[in-house]
């Protein structure tokens, strides 16, 4: 058990960087931001005034803050086509490794990542936070308790406001949607199902790239996939991104003994109705670190907490690394027209983890 | 057991009329609406049109009715200074009553009601139709059955959209909002606690009235009823007409094992969301027509049913009365700004029924 | 206009016929039930009893009733096999049809119902009640003003809590869930989308058909549909039937502006509480008569009335035709795991409806 | 603006006590947590245990921490009946006091700790942390900002699971359940009208008093108050306790252009259906810690914040005292069974604040 404050570089200080700042600077005594890392100087800046990180702690590379900065644990918040090389750097430097999704590009670069820190002893955590959220982490337990009985089907949305940047619109860096707006969904259909895709199928449709002036080859901004189990389950995923409205996370699973729903459009407990013809108003979520808040809290504090006590985070690089797999399985899916079972993508790229 | 159609005669072609005559011409096989009663020509008209009764069976008065058509049950919603004389007429020329409500001005009135149509040995039913409602009767079922256990605080709202006419604003011909907008409340808490009022205290405030031209004199357009009930439970009521916001009609009641809620403001499972700053929007009850659809079929299915089977109104004079009695001591509180015991109220009109 | 009321003959005296029985006699003055056709005895005699169907008027067969009874109009209610023999015996003596879903076995058989009504000049109608229910009814309506913008994505559900008849399981004489109890999601999708289908893809999973004794070849409890639309939007159908848990109907519907939800698993604003640890417990919508209450009653009223004023029912042959060319292309998908386009089912059966 | 972490002492190692503790330890970087005081040693160890405060840091009384430690603030968590002293003592040795609710026994008390604290120039904050609710917070600013219209009428409920201990059931030494379960009501009503209680009548119950074998003179477990305001509005107060049920708390407001409901029973967006005779099942908020956890940690931010910036927080020691004048009118209205002015109590106890 370490008692002195984990310490921890940021790398990559934009959202999702400023949510893990936020969680590490304001929620965790037992952990202390002391380095941030980004190309841009203004968002490293933005990011050490916010949080208190000193000018001499804000640097380009993760290299530059290896050699300047004293840190136990590395937070990696960039770009996908990023990931390999900074997990595997990191790790190679002996540093804790905190990744969010989507893991990487391809199975290879989750291999590379998962090795590395497996044999440097670190920790890998990947960024699914949903895990972590009172409401999906209750209704997990519940599940495995049995209350629904054997899951039969589960259906996992994730709908977005806002267009991607470029990069996470591109096959090349990203694989788009499928893994930028459903990774979650991915890792939380075989986490509450309790089983793995065996095949999947997928469709996508193109109604805002053009409006939006997007011409990235097989841009798509609505995309559907049928997911059978190995244990004869079927799971449905949808994302739907820029879907205008606010943030939409939420899920439906039904078991043999009855049905359970996960979360809902609803961001606030306040109704007002002022006009009978209009009815009544109630606030939605409308940002993704609004609707998980605690989730985020509580996967940094599971991440340091494992640093600490040198346990195993409970979702890392198999979790990981089968998102990555169904990604994969449904972009060829929609490229090809037709199903796609994950044989086929671990035959090519390396067998599945042990999960 | 009759197994002819109900002929049944309908004084006063306003809204209420026209929410019967819809049960009676639409839903009830067993009934025939073969009268209309009204002192407005159009009126009585637009409802005979509508409702396929002939014009040779339209009439200004009840006498007239009475004289010059067939039918064996009167149907009563006209201004609540009528009802005593009507129901009495209508007793007395062995017709079954249907009496909205409020049943009428004061207990002589009531009394003089319910003795009229016990002499007759003709059917009394007051038109407290939330009992007939689904979810209302359910829940006094579940209520009675013991689910929350002793009933110990019961709450009891309506609000309404509209400014009421003007006989309805004031307490000469009316009794005001208490009696008006309320009647279904008092008698809801009287079925659900399963209790009398002991002593009532009301405080009552008078914001719309001014900009409505409104000068009738003790005009109110809020009011919040505190009851202690006579086995020592307690219960609040309140009114606001007009609230410009929808029609609204809900109870919650705690007992010692636990709550209920009955009803919503939600007046459709619909659910829209196309501005994330301004959230969901869901249609509200515009109306107490549309809140209480089948309400209003079942109480008069129930009240036809009672005379082909010769069986007594589960809703009757005692219900009617206790109201009235309870809006007596209500208006009295606020006037004399002291709590009102209901005995005081009995006291100088005589005894209340056996309930 | 026809004045008197239609005279109704109802073939089938299930579930479904007692539904509609109840609307007939019960709701609809403009309506007359005077005849019931069924192979049982005790159900039509039971049928007979409950609606005042007289002795003379029950009938074995629908050809009997012809015979004996007089009327203008059938309502078909039974199995999926025997629709089109009766659809097109009751337009041969010229009768209106109103016909359950799912509308016929194949594409040929909704042909030679389409076409005999047609050529009788009489009406057809489709028991699409959904589209009758004052939540869809009203969100169809939203949606073609373009309250949520151009539709992008849909997801309509059916789960059922019972096993379905031996019949109803089995491909050859119901095409099973997929038709049977998926038939009103294939036609709100497509209404609702205001667009067909153009490909679909079904994965299926058979979870409690061992412990119920269940051998029919190919049976499947759970399905999973994965539609294209024409015009490129996606959809979603999913079916479980046995649930367990209730009657479960909703549909959500993306836009480019935005979000539209209805229905909900709710069945009563009842709300209760008596123990924290469990929470809050509310009444589920238990059966299908319960959830479509109204949607039942206005669809009849909708072909009462279009065979009063002579005018063509909103959702007639060609619904019935594409819900049942999906079911097809479904079955198929399935059944050779890879998705079918409709013009593969089109082209070996026949064009599609103008729809 | 100090930029060091600011020191307090506890006092009061109970259930409030460890909220606030949490609060300071694990979510404000810029406090820190440095001495505990209570009369118990269990509870001051266990406390100091769980959030890290030293050995010789636990004290049984104030006078001892002040002697033996160094701190600028106090948060004092201990029964009423000790409030002021501890207050004034804090505020004689220059610490910045944040004190629970409710204030004090009396108007003298609350004005002896409003006139220490400025004398000593030190902050004092309320503990009512519904104003730092998201919710509750979001609200009021859009009552503010005119959304409703000018309030008319407000309904405030508290309701809690668990009998309280014998203190705070006893006149005497709390005042009873006006002030100990409904003290942030009377705060909440005050805040949400922007107005001050003009007169209160209160009716209590006594239900589970002598299955507790509670024999406290004048003890009761349900109070429904009814409150007209200064300028006209009205407003209800309930307090149930023991509820059983859960921890509830939520308030509904009506202004002259709509409603408002703040607040609900569920306390999570997990639904789940097993049984369809049973129905829906959501959990409960179980406990008042959980309903408003974000509120707990965001007054005590504010009150740290306070401190720092030499800023006075946005409730003290006029709201206080403002809840302890409701609730001695609200007593001497049951006790008297009468409705008592606000004006009668102050006549008594000197002035009310500024407010």
């Amino acid at each position: 058990m370490k008692n002195h404050p984990i310490r921890v570089c940021l790398v990559g200080a934009g959202r999702a960087g400023k949510v893990h700042a936020n969680s590490l600077a304001n929620h965790l005594p037992s952990a202390q931001l002391v380095a941030v890392v980004d190309t841009s100087g203004p968002a490293r800046d933005g990011m050490g005034e916010e949080f208190g990180v000193e000018v001499s702690s804000r640097f380009v590379s993760l290299e530059e803050a290896l050699e300047n900065s004293t840190f136990e644990a590395v937070v990696i918040t960039t770009p996908t086509f990023t990931h390999a090389t900074l997990a595997v750097t990191a790790a190679g430097a002996g540093k804790h490794v905190f990744l969010e999704k989507p893991m990487a590009l391809n199975l290879a670069e989750c291999d590379a990542i998962i090795s590395a820190t497996a044999k440097a002893g670190v920790a890998l955590q990947l960024g699914f936070m949903r895990r972590f959220d009172p409401e999906f982490s209750a209704a997990a337990k519940r599940i495995q308790a049995g209350e629904i009985g054997r899951p039969m089907m589960v259906k996992s949305l994730t709908h977005g406001p806002g267009l991607p940047p470029a990069w996470a619109r591109d096959l090349k860096t990203s694989n788009g949607a499928l893994a930028e707006v459903n990774s979650h969904d991915w890792d939380c259909v075989r986490w509450l199902m309790a089983d793995n895709y065996e095949r999947v199928y997928v469709e996508v449709a193109n109604f805002k790239g053009p409006a939006n002036h997007v011409d990235t080859p097989h841009f798509y901004d609505n995309d559907l996939v049928n997911i059978r189990f190995e244990k004869g389950g079927l799971g449905s995923i949808s994302g739907i991104c820029p879907c205008a409205y606010g943030y939409d996370a939420r899920v439906e699973i039904v078991g043999e003994l009855g049905i359970m729903t996960i979360g809902e459009l609803r961001g606030q407990a306040v109704v007002v109705c002022t006009n009978r013809d209009q009815g009544l108003i109630t606030p939605i979520f409308r940002t993704w670190p609004e609707r998980f808040a605690w989730g985020y809290i509580h996967e940094m504090a599971h991440f340091i907490d494992c640093i600490r006590t040198g346990t195993t985070p409970c979702v890392g690089g198999d979790e990981g690394r089968w998102a990555v797999a169904g990604v994969l399985a449904g972009t060829r899916s929609f490229l090809e027209e037709r199903p796609v079972k994950l044989a086929e993508i671990f035959a090519e790229n390396g067998e599945g983890g042990v999960c």
